[in-house]
């Protein structure tokens, strides 16, 4: 990947250069996107009587991510899927993406467009306009930066601090796979470097591996509430494990909640993988990460609209803030929820 | 400002205590700024009618900023006015700012609040919301992402390729004192390298370094120009030298343009210090960058509505693209202009 015959050093083409070789076959799609790359700021414009919905996320090589095993395009795809979740996680769109890059001089010009391939297969495949970045070197490793711009309607908009008591508490596709892929892609990360002559053995578990190295935002369910004329009371997305999050809507709604462990949407290759590395299966779903689906509460009445729907599973309910925040085991004891989910800051970490 | 007595390691607070940290005292001023920190995504809302306006910015330490002689504060500050600079170089207003920071384990949080003092003090100073961000460690050092989000009415936002043979070329303030600056912090910083026992020596050049250390978007010449009815053809801000500023607008505007040396506005200060250091004070005019001043075009009809203005000075004229891009010398030699702008890529930028 980042094989050095016949590479094209950054420096020839220099920062314009770069920027130009990059967005050269940018067409933009929405016609609320004025002007994009070029300029000294892009020019927006969002529907009428819209709000504009904005997010950024930082990711660092060596602290998110590893080019042991994450290639640059699934890099480029995933941290623009995971920024463009934000927007899902506030009820709206996204419509346009600023990525602004700090490389260091290991990178030659194909792994760039690699990256940038990811970056703007996900921009295409979301729908998304790529307005304009940043590029510059940095010192060491790899950092990216992207900022997203979305769009909904004032009153569509979903906070995380509306649940109140008695809303059922919801979540889309299933739980700890990503994780589970990042254990397995660790895993052959240390069999390679104990011997390098042994091949990566990663045969039949495609599921977990595309959960870490592909993730995609839920745009489908925020399509899919609407058609339903579902608006939850609280929304997030699934980043840093789903105690981490469900705590942020219980904290910023000021109540407390009760969670099945029966019901969580657990895959069955996630459930396997995770018993082969001796892990409880349901640790992984609250403190795993990654996993980029939505958890979202809504209103009681509203259960018959999202009911029997393959993507969503009830997994508890909302309750007073004197309840706390629990787990019902599947043995019927209550477990006090408690944030296990990732710190970037940690050293290790 | 690294010092390590009783430090407060960003581990023991954790990304989110960290953020929280850094942002409780934010009120936000903007009635557009419908929710800040603390979700998913910022909700923002332009006046009626307005487009929105973004720009990003990555700033990297070794490459952008130097901490040897870069106070964090300082590098705040500079950080979020030279963001607010592109917003004003579209002819538009900053209205929200999101930053993004990675940071090395070297730093402890009353560094990391220094350097969100400075952006603070900026946000006051320009009226301009911080609505998001993201933090994270680095493996090494010291990264900063900005985006600004600002807007405008449709008709009043000016582009770099609007400028047409008979325009005036006009520059506001002073040029090339932000790159005398540098020098003299690089002078002081190789002579303390040596003798880490010598005093720096910067008494008497309290203009070229804070040209360099604390320069300002100028919000009030896109403030004068609306007073004054004037909407410049094309604008850009002086960020890598006039050169290659002139060249963006001359290439997108398909033009030429002549440019007097002898109107080129220099401080008498960074005219000596550039003697001092056997420059050429035109040169650093051209090449040296980080002066955020405005360079824009205006249609001679507008001219009686700045001229005799101190602050605005007409420096040539937009040509035919045929004509070439040149500047006129003292002794009335004609010299192309080429770019020899900052290239973040070049092994020693």
């Amino acid at each position: 990947m980042l094989d050095n015959s016949s590479r094209t050093e950054l420096a020839e083409l220099g920062e314009f250069g770069l920027i130009r070789h990059l967005t050269q076959h940018i067409e933009l799609q929405h016609k609320g996107s004025i002007k994009g790359v070029g300029d000294d700021a892009a020019v927006l414009k969002a529907d009428e009587g819209h709000v504009t919905l904005v997010s950024t996320d930082m990711l660092a090589e060596g602290v998110h991510f590893d080019l042991g095993y994450m290639p640059l395009r699934h890099l480029g795809y995933k941290a623009a899927t995971v920024n463009f979740s934000d927007i899902c996680a506030m009820n709206g769109t996204p419509k346009q993406l600023l990525v602004s890059m700090a490389l260091s001089s290991r990178f030659p010009l194909d792994a760039v467009e690699e990256l940038y391939g990811g970056l703007l297969l996900a921009c295409k495949r979301y729908n998304v306009d790529l307005v304009g970045g940043d590029t510059t070197s940095s010192k060491s490793g790899l950092i990216l930066s992207l900022t997203v711009i979305g769009e909904a309607a004032p009153d569509k908009v979903v906070y995380r601090n509306g649940a109140k008591p008695g809303d059922l508490i919801c979540v889309t596709g299933d739980l700890g796979g990503a994780y589970m892929g990042l254990m397995l892609l660790e895993r052959e990360k240390q069999v390679f470097k104990e011997n390098p002559n042994i091949q990566p053995d990663l045969e039949g578990n495609d599921y977990v591996l595309e959960r870490q190295l592909k993730p995609e935002a839920r745009i489908d369910v925020v399509q899919l509430l609407a058609d339903r004329g579902v608006k939850p009371t609280a929304m997030i997305d699934v980043s840093d494990g789903l105690a981490s999050e469900l705590l942020h809507i219980c904290t910023q709604s000021k109540t407390g909640a009760q969670l099945f462990e029966e019901k969580l949407p657990i895959d069955p290759m996630t459930y396997e993988r995770a018993r082969s590395f001796n892990l409880d299966p349901t640790t992984c779903v609250l403190s795993g990460g990654e996993d980029y689906e939505l958890l979202f509460t809504i209103d009681i009445n509203d259960f018959e609209k999202v009911q029997h729907h393959p993507d969503i599973t009830v997994i508890g309910h909302i309750a007073d803030e004197s309840n706390g925040v629990n787990l019902v085991s599947k043995s019927n004891t209550v477990h006090p929820i408690t944030a296990q989910g990732w710190n970037a800051f940690r050293p290790n970490a």
